[in-house]
C-alpha cells in the first residue's frame, strides 16, 4: 500500500499484559495527519478519553516520527510523543531530535504506542521485529546518562538508541522529561507518564532503510530545500555557529527576555552576562541530529569554581529559565544546572519558572526558610537553583514535594494569592518571550493546544523579521488572531507532522513552506499532497486537539494569561509600559476564533469540522451538547 | 610466525611527528614476557632511559593486553599500561579491564606504544588498520564519561571502545587515571603522562578475531580453568555477588582496615557502616568484563540527601580511601565521590590517602582554613572530600594545587615534619591493608616495582586463607621474604602478563597457577610454555623492572615504610599492638633479597640476570658500576 516514506506499521505495546502487536497504519491516517504530532493527536483522540487520569494505566504514550524521518531529507530526524499531559490535563505533545527518532523507522515502524502499566520497572527493547519487555529494576533510580550507557552494554550493541526517564520521571514529577542522548522530549510532564507506567526506557536498533516512492522527484525537492536553507539570512551565517543562545541578545534588545518571574523584564540587560559573547566563550563545538547539515547544538563546558567540568548544550529557553527568570546572570551555573536537568530528566523551562515563582514568594515572605529546608531563595542565587533541581528531581520532603509538580500545583498547595505569581497557561509554564512585548507570541501561548508553548505557533515574524523585516508591529493587537492561526497551522503542518526541525520554520521559512513539504512527502510516500493539503493537515490537527481539550474540560476562559501579564506593565527596556489588558486579550481571542471559524466560546463549528473531515470530533461535541452552532 | 593468541603486531604512534607505524612483535619477546605488564616493562626498559622526565616527550605509554585477551579464555580482558610514573619516578604499570583491552586485539595489535607529544589536544582513532590522529580541542576539559559519548558520536560507531583522561589528566595531576567506561588504569599517574602528551583519548574498534593455534588443547585448558573457578571457596558463593567490598568486613575483623590516615586503625568498626550489609543495600546489579563469567563489578546507587543519584562501582580500596582512611562512614558519599573520581579521571586511592594526610595536618594545625579555602578538614567530613576531589581534579589555586600531586609532593611543599604523615612508599600512596597487621602485604608494598602496590604481589594467604587456612601467621616476620617473592612472581606470571584478572589469583589460585596459564597460553599461541617457564617470566619481569628502577635512582633505602608504620603500633582491634620495627623490616628485606638472589643492596646478581637471560639488564648495571657481585 505504502510506496515509501511510511513503513505502514504501528507497534502497540501493552505493559499490563506484556504483549506487543503490529497493526497496519491506515493510509487515510497518513493522508489526513502526515505523521508526528498529527499521528499522536489522532491516536490520542481515538483511544484516550478526555477525562482519563494522565498518570493512570489508561493514558497512552504515542511516539511518532514522520514520513521524512530516516529519508535523506535534511533535518527530519524528529519524533513527537503525544499523551494526555499530567501537568496541563490537555494534549501533551513534545518533540525531540537526535538519532532516536530515525531508529524507530529503521526498525520498521511509523508509530509506537505504549499502553497499560507494568507492575515493576521495565524497559522496552526493539530490535527490528524482535520486541522484548525487559526487567529494569536495576536501572530504577539511575540518571538518564548512566541508564543509556548501561542499557547499551546490556543489549550488547552500543549503537542502540535510547529514550529514558531519570529520577524525576520515576517520581512522577509533572515537570519530568524523556531524554534521548542529552536531548529532551522536554515539556508537559511526558516523563511522568512514562514513570507512571514503570517504563524506564525504550531502546531501539533497526537495520532497515526507508524506501522512497519517487527518488528523482524527492531529490529535486530535497535540493530545493537545501538551496532555500542556504538563502536564509540567519540559518548558516549565525545559527549554525551560535545555536539558539543567539536569541538572548535579540530578546534583550527588544525588552522581552523575561526577568525575575516576569516582574523585572527589561530592567537588567542580560546580554552582557549570558548573551552571545558569553555563550561563545564556553563553546566546545557543535553536534548534529541525524541528517542535519546545520548542527545548531553547541556543546558548552562550564568554567570556574563550583561548576567546572559541567557540560551541556543549553538552548535559549534555558538561558531564560535557569538564567534571567530566576535572576541568574552566571553562565556557568546555567550550563551546569542544564546538565543536571538532563541527567535527572527534567524540563528546564518548567523547573526554572517554578523556581522563579518560589523565589518571588520567598522575597514576599509567602515562603520562608522553614519551607525551603533553610535555602535562601533570593533571585540570583544560582547555588540555590542547583540545590532545588536536586530536591525537585528526587521529590524530597518539603521543598522538593512542594515544587516538583510546577507552578499551578505550587499555587494550589499554598493557596491565598500565591497563584498571582504562577506564570503558566493551562498549567504549562511560560516560555522566554514576554507576551506583553510580543503579542502574537502571547496569543499563541494563550491558545496553543498544549498550553503556553512557544513551539506550536512560534511568531518568528515578531523576533526575526522573516520573511519581511518590520512587517509586523509586535505591540499591535489587531491582526494577531489571523497571524496566530497561520503560524499554528503552518508550524504543525510543515514541522510537527512531517516531522521537520522547527528551527527551519523560524529561520528559513521558504525552505519548508507548504509546497516544499508537499513535494517532499509526496515524492517520499507516493501519496499526493498539494501545498494546500499540507497546510490543511495543520489546521486539522489544531482542531482535533482543540476538541480533545474541550472534552477534557477546557473552555475559552482557559485561553488566558497570568494576572501579571494582564495587569502589570513591563517596567523597563525595549517594551517598557506594555501589557496585554483584558480587553486586548478578548479582542485577540475574538479575532483568532473568527479566523479559525470557531464559535466565540472557542468551539470549532460544524462547518469547520465538516470541511476538515473530522466526523469523530463532530460526534464528540454533539454527544456532549457542546457544538455551539 | 605466530600461530594464534598473538597477532604479531606492535602499533607505534608518534604524537610529535603524527605518524603511525606497524612493527613486528619479536617472538622472543612473546616467549620471554608473555604480554601485558611483561611487554610493558620490556619496551619501557629498552626505550625509555631511567632518568627520563615522566611528563616530557621522551616518556612513553605502552598499552598491552595479553595473548589470551580476545580468546574464549575467561577473565582475560585485561590490559596493562606501562610508563615511567610521574608520581613515583619508578616503573608505572596499571591494569584495567572491561572491553577496551580486547578491542585492541580485535583491531589487530598486541601492543600500542604512544610516544612523543602533540602540540595541541588530539585523540587517537584506531579502526583496524586505519589509524588516525584527530583534533581533540573540543574535548579538552570534558569529563571522562562525556568524552567517551562524544567520541562515539563523532566516529559514528558507538561500539567503539575508548580510554581517556579527564580534567585531572589534562592538568597533569600525578594522581590522574586513564578511564575506560567507568573502569580505571588507576594508579601511578598514568593519566598525567597521557595529559602531558596532549592525548585526550584512544578510541578503538576492531573487526578481527584472535586465532587459536590448538583449539582442542585450548578448550581443555579453558574447561579446567572454569572448573577450578567453580571450586573456589569464595569466587562464586560470595565474590560474584558482593565484589571486593566484601573485604571490608574481613579486614575490619582482622584490624587491618586503615583508619584516619593510619593513626586509628582498629579503633572504629567500619563494617557496620560501610561493610557488606551497607554495600549490598545500594546494589543495583552486576557488570561483567568481556568474557567473564563472574561479574564482580557491583553497580551501586547512592541514596539520601546530597548524594542521591550518584552511581558508581567502588572497589574495596575505595571504601578505604574515600571511607575509613578519611574517617568517613557514610556509604553514599563513598559512592558519589567514587563517581566524581571516575568522571574527573582520578585514582581514588591516592586521592583519598592524600586527603587523609591533609586532614591529619589540619587537625594538627599544620594546615589551616587559610590553606584550605575555608574548608573544615576534620576527619569524617565527607562533604569536604567531595569538594577536595573537585579542587584536585581542576588543580585549583591553593588547596587543589597543594594536594594534586599526592602525599610525597604535599610533604615537600609544606616541609617541616609534614612527611611524617605522608603514607606512601616510593611516592605511591598505601593500599587498604595496614602492613603492621599483614606483614607479607607490607613487604610487598615495600618491594613492589611500582611502589606501595597491593596488586603486584597480593598476599592473599594473609587475608583469605587460601589455599590453606591459617597456614600463614600474618604477624610473623620470618618467611615473608620468600612468600613475597613467590606472590610477586606468580602474580606477574599468571595475571599481569597473560593478562588474566587478578581476583582469580587471589580467590581461586589453582585455576590459574603456572601450569594452567602455560596450557592456555601454549595452546592459544603455539609457543610451548611449561608451568615453570611461566613463573620464570614473572621473575624476569620483576628483575627487569627492578633494574629500571635502579637506573632511575632507587636503592634499598627506598624499600621501606612511612615512619608511622615503623614507630607506632596499631592502637586497637584485631592487630592491636603490632608495628613493623626497623629491624623487622631489615630482616624481611634481607630474606627477600636472598630469595631473589639479589645483593643485600637489593641489586640483582650477575648469576640471576644470566639465569633469566637479561643481558640488557646486566649491561646497564655493569655500565653504571652498580653490579654488586
Amino acid at each position: 500500500m505504502f510506496q515509501g516514506g511510511y513503513l505502514g506499521k504501528v507497534l502497540r505495546v501493552n505493559l499490563t499484559t506484556k504483549t506487543a502487536v503490529v497493526e497496519a497504519l491506515p493510509e487515510k491516517i497518513a493522508r489526513d495527519y502526515i505523521g508526528g504530532a498529527g499521528f499522536g493527536v489522532k491516536y490520542l483522540f481515538d483511544e484516550v478519553p478526555g477525562n482519563t487520569d494522565p498518570l493512570g494505566p489508561d493514558n497512552k504514550l504515542i511516539f511518532a516520527p514522520g514520513p521524512l524521518s530516516g529519508t535523506p531529507a535534511p533535518c527530519a530526524s524528529r519524533m513527537a510523543v503525544t499523551t494526555k499531559s499530567p501537568l496541563t490535563g490537555a494534549v501533551g505533545m513534545s518533540l525531540s531530535g537526535g538519532y532516536f527518532p530515525v531508529e524507530l523507522k529503521f526498525a520498521g515502524y511509523d508509530v509506537l504506542i505504549i499502553e497499560g502499566q507494568a507492575d515493576t520497572p521495565v524497559y522496552l527493547h526493539i530490535k527490528d521485529d524482535k520486541v522484548t519487555i525487559k526487567n529494569a529494576e536495576k536501572l530504577w533510580g539511575m540518571d538518564t546518562q548512566i541508564t543509556q550507557n548501561i542499557i547499551k552494554q546490556d543489549v550488547g550493541d552500543h549503537n542502540t538508541r535510547i529514550a529514558c526517564i531519570g529520577p524525576a520521571g520515576e517520581k512522577r514529577s509533572k515537570m519530568a522529561a524523556i531524554i534521548n542522548e542529552r536531548r529532551a522530549f522536554g515539556r508537559k510532564g511526558v516523563g511522568a507518564v512514562m514513570g507512571s507506567k514503570n517504563l524506564k526506557a525504550i531502546a531501539i536498533r533497526g537495520s532497515a532503510s526507508v524506501p522512497l516512492a519517487n527518488p528523482e522527484a524527492f531529490e529535486a525537492a530535497r535540493k530545493f530545500m537545501l538551496a532555500a536553507m542556504k538563502e536564509s539570512p540567519v540559518l548558516y551565517p549565525e545559527f549554525s555557529k551560535l545555536g539558539t543562545p543567539m536569541v538572548v541578545d535579540a530578546t534583550s534588545a527588544m525588552g522581552i527576555l523575561p526577568s525575575e518571574n516576569y516582574r523585572n523584564t527589561g530592567v537588567k540587560d542580560y546580554s552582557d552576562t549570558i548573551g552571545v559573547a558569553a555563550s561563545i566563550s564556553r563553546n566546545k563545538g557543535s553536534e548534529h541530529c541525524y541528517g542535519c547539515p546545520v548542527g545548531c547544538t553547541q556543546l558548552k563546558l562550564a568554567a570556574g569554581p563550583g561548576y567546572q567540568g559541567g557540560m551541556s548544550d543549553p538552548e535559549y529557553e534555558t538561558y531564560y529559565s535557569l538564567g534571567s527568570v530566576v535572576g541568574v546572570d552566571q553562565i556557568d551555573s546555567i550550563i551546569y544546572n542544564d546538565m543536571l536537568c538532563d541527567q535527572y530528566g527534567l524540563d528546564t523551562m518548567s523547573v526554572g519558572v517554578t523556581i522563579a515563582m518560589a523565589m518571588e514568594l520567598f522575597e514576599r515572605g509567602l515562603l520562608t526558610t522553614a519551607d525551603t529546608n533553610g535555602l535562601d531563595l533570593h533571585f540570583g542565587n544560582h547555588q540555590a537553583v542547583t540545590q532545588l533541581i536536586r530536591e525537585i528531581a528526587f521529590r524530597s520532603e518539603g521543598i522538593g514535594e512542594l515544587l516538583c509538580d510546577g507552578t499551578r500545583s505550587l499555587a494550589e498547595k499554598l493557596g491565598g494569592n500565591a497563584g498571582d505569581f504562577a506564570m503558566h497557561i493551562k498549567g504549562l509554564e511560560l516560555p522566554a518571550y514576554d507576551p506583553r512585548g510580543a503579542k502574537a507570541h502571547g496569543l499563541n501561548f494563550a491558545t496553543s493546544y498544549t498550553g503556553a508553548d512557544h513551539n506550536r505557533g512560534y511568531a518568528f515574524q515578531e523576533v526575526f523579521g522573516i520573511p519581511v523585516p518590520n512587517a509586523y508591529d509586535r505591540f499591535a493587537v489587531a491582526g494577531k488572531g489571523w497571524l496566530t492561526k497561520w503560524n499554528q497551522d503552518i508550524r504543525c503542518a510543515t514541522t510537527d507532522c512531517p516531522t521537520m526541525c522547527g528551527f527551519l520554520m523560524d529561520m528559513a521559512v521558504p525552505a519548508i513552506a507548504g509546497q516544499n513539504t508537499a513535494d517532499l512527502v509526496s515524492s517520499a510516500s507516493g501519496i499526493n499532497f498539494t501545498g494546500d493539503d499540507v497546510v490543511r493537515v495543520g489546521e486539522r490537527v489544531n482542531n482535533l486537539a482543540r476538541v480533545f481539550n474541550i472534552s477534557a474540560g477546557f473552555t475559552r476562559a482557559d485561553d488566558t494569561f497570568p494576572k501579571r501579564i494582564i495587569e502589570e506593565t513591563i517596567p523597563e527596556g525595549g517594551s517598557k509600559g506594555h501589557r496585554i489588558a483584558r480587553e486586548d486579550l478578548e479582542l485577540m481571542l475574538n479575532e483568532y476564533y473568527e479566523a479559525r471559524n470557531w464559535t466565540q466560546d472557542g468551539v470549532p463549528t460544524r462547518e469547520k469540522l465538516a470541511e476538515l473531515d473530522l466526523p469523530e470530533a463532530l460526534a464528540l461535541l454533539t454527544d456532549r451538547g457542546l457544538l455551539g452552532d
